[in-house]
């Protein structure tokens, strides 16, 4: 028999945690970092090199498939695991992100939300349950709630008036992801609350008495400092059920992994180590290197002799410039999979740290190396 | 001790030729074809990837190689195969095509051609020696002599002039390759002589007596019909010395490919596999597919289902179509890969026939698939 979703808590260091989420298309060990496969591809790269960064999920977007190429289509052709190829866990957002960033294309109600298309200008409607059905269309290991995002800074009465609105769009979710009553897929609620602590815990604690398979932190790293989302998730994170995977939402640099890592999270996904990578930029152990920078063009040195990772370690910084500067397609590859695979290797090197309990070390390490810089003698 | 640049000619099967160039980088199967890396980089593909399509040598650009990021810079690096982590055969172009391509740019006199670079507008000069020298400092295992590449239709008199002019350049460039001394490396000149039968027949009878380790046909797929291009391959095919191999240049569609081996070519390059690519076209053995067009969008069946090709047959033409119709870089990725595997799975089929005393046979199966068409019921 198939074993139902799972989250196991299997070693803590402090508040990090060392965890193993189990779902029907494989393990994720946490602390985990989910590629950004937006439009059913995490962009550039073939499903086997993903998977060679060392990612074991992947997040898609709820609102940029339904509009294209459809849940009901997605549906029809077997689900997206097999339509994009991607054997392993899928996490879906809800939709509840394009809530703020399209917030000038969409209007707003207690029944839910409704965009007009950037592709078409169609009007398209999104509720609490439609969200729910896509993510089941779609088959999402795990699928989230719909919520309102709002961009930070805020005021205090309408980031209360969002935050109950999402829990009331949280109760609706569950009943309906109920309904759909599909064994081995979770639905995690969304803690809202902007920057206000006393509306955070009071999402947090409603949001836990609905008993979902799994919490995040939604609406940060929305333009508020990065003290202010880690004070946020220092005191929400310990309000959340131990036994329960916590993922932070959109986030972030390496840095702000280490640190919400060192606060309890769990899970966490982002697009800059795709984006980065497309515009030049390598995460490494030594910090970001903009590859466009013209100290490279002679340096036959790799990113990092070090990895292990055959992109980071086979190409020389000549040659990852000279493709940057040409703009050719492959550097965009390249450098997305470089970082993918840094990010990993960050998430590795936390899990195998907590397990050892020793991440204070290992955060210590991480930092030196990060602001000793890349400007090595060459 | 490595062995010198070779190549037997290990079958016959009327015209058509089974044969094996052998360089101090591997061997290559002919007829074969070259995928082009312009810029040292098969357009989105890392150099793993166009070794899984079958490839067995690729094409760098001397042109755009030496305005970037310079042919002295690659050297300082160790040469073109490792800067592009291509360990494999590579032959580069001389310039030549250029000299047409780019004919609003440059100057051209007895000396060479001087361009204004595309990129930042500084005066290049280009001359036979030193395009020799740009060959010899990427390293490449085929060079190619300078020469003057016209647009057709042109007259008679200056397709004289610009063929004995790329005659006085042919052995320019023997000279100056053969102060390199360089063991085991081969220059090839080229025929040139435009439409002009007789003009061709002299060029091809020039360059034989200058005793070139290759030969290729230049100056073809430039805007005339394809019937007079195999005219001019047919006639002048047989001028060239059986013992060494025969390139058409920048040639041409699966169909050109397949004509030209009946005709006695040996090697072909072209940009149309991952150029087409890049813009949703598939070649398969039913002929090209559209992927954009929208009766792809609900069909599940991969392009091709007998494909060993890991992108032709993993990959539904929904996905596909989905990827194009959203302008994902996988979409370019994956077409371009599928594209080169299907020429070499065109290659492959056409030595084997040559091999087993079966071409026509090969060459009838294969028109009647692309006569066929994609059209079959889902």
């Amino acid at each position: 028999m198939r074993e139902a979703f799972s989250f196991e808590l299997i070693a803590t260091d402090g508040a990090a945690r060392r965890g193993e989420v189990v779902t029907l298309h494989g393990t994720v060990q946490t602390p985990a970092f989910m590629p950004v496969g937006t439009q059913a591809t995490v962009k550039g790269l073939m499903p086997d090199d993903v998977r060679a960064t060392g990612a074991e999920i992947v997040l898609g977007n709820t609102y940029h498939l339904m509009l294209r190429p459809g849940a009901e289509r997605i549906a029809a052709l077997g689900g997206l695991h097999k339509f994009m190829n991607w054997p392993l866990p899928i996490l879906t957002d809800s939709g509840g992100f394009q809530v703020m960033s399209l917030s000038d294309l969409r209007r707003l109600d207690e029944r839910g939300v409704t965009f007009r298309s950037h592709l078409d200008g169609a009007m398209v409607a999104l509720s609490p349950e439609r969200a729910i059905e896509i993510q089941t269309l779609l088959g999402a290991d795990i699928s989230m709630q719909l919520d309102e995002c709002l961009k930070l800074p805020a005021g205090r009465e309408e980031i209360a008036r969002a935050m109950q609105l999402s829990l009331r769009w949280a109760e609706r979710s569950r009943r309906s992801f109920e309904s759909h009553a599909r064994e081995g897929y979770a639905l995690f609620g969304i803690v809202q609350g902007g920057d206000d602590l006393g509306l955070r815990a009071e999402s947090a604690r409603e949001l836990t008495g609905m008993n979902f398979q799994g919490y995040a932190i939604g609406g940060l790293a929305v333009g508020e400092p990065q003290e202010m989302m880690l004070k946020i998730v220092a005191e929400i994170a310990p309000m959340l059920p131990e036994g329960r995977p916590r993922y932070l939402m959109g986030v972030g640099t390496p840095h702000d992994l280490l640190e919400a890592v060192h606060r309890g999270i769990d899970m966490f996904d982002c697009v800059l180590p795709t984006r980065n990578g497309r515009h030049g930029m390598a995460f490494t152990r030594f910090g970001p290197i903009n590859l466009a920078n013209a100290r490279h063009a002679d340096d036959p040195r790799p990113l990092d002799e070090q990895s292990t990772h055959p992109a980071t370690h086979k190409y020389s910084r000549a040659y990852l410039h000279h493709l940057t500067k040409a703009n050719e397609m492959l550097g965009a590859v390249l450098l997305s999979s470089i970082n993918l695979a840094y990010y990993q290797t960050l998430m590795a090197g936390m899990r195998e740290a907590i397990a050892a309990g020793r991440f204070a070390e290992f955060k210590a390490v991480s930092e030196a190396g990060w602001a000793q810089g890349d400007l090595r003698p060459l």
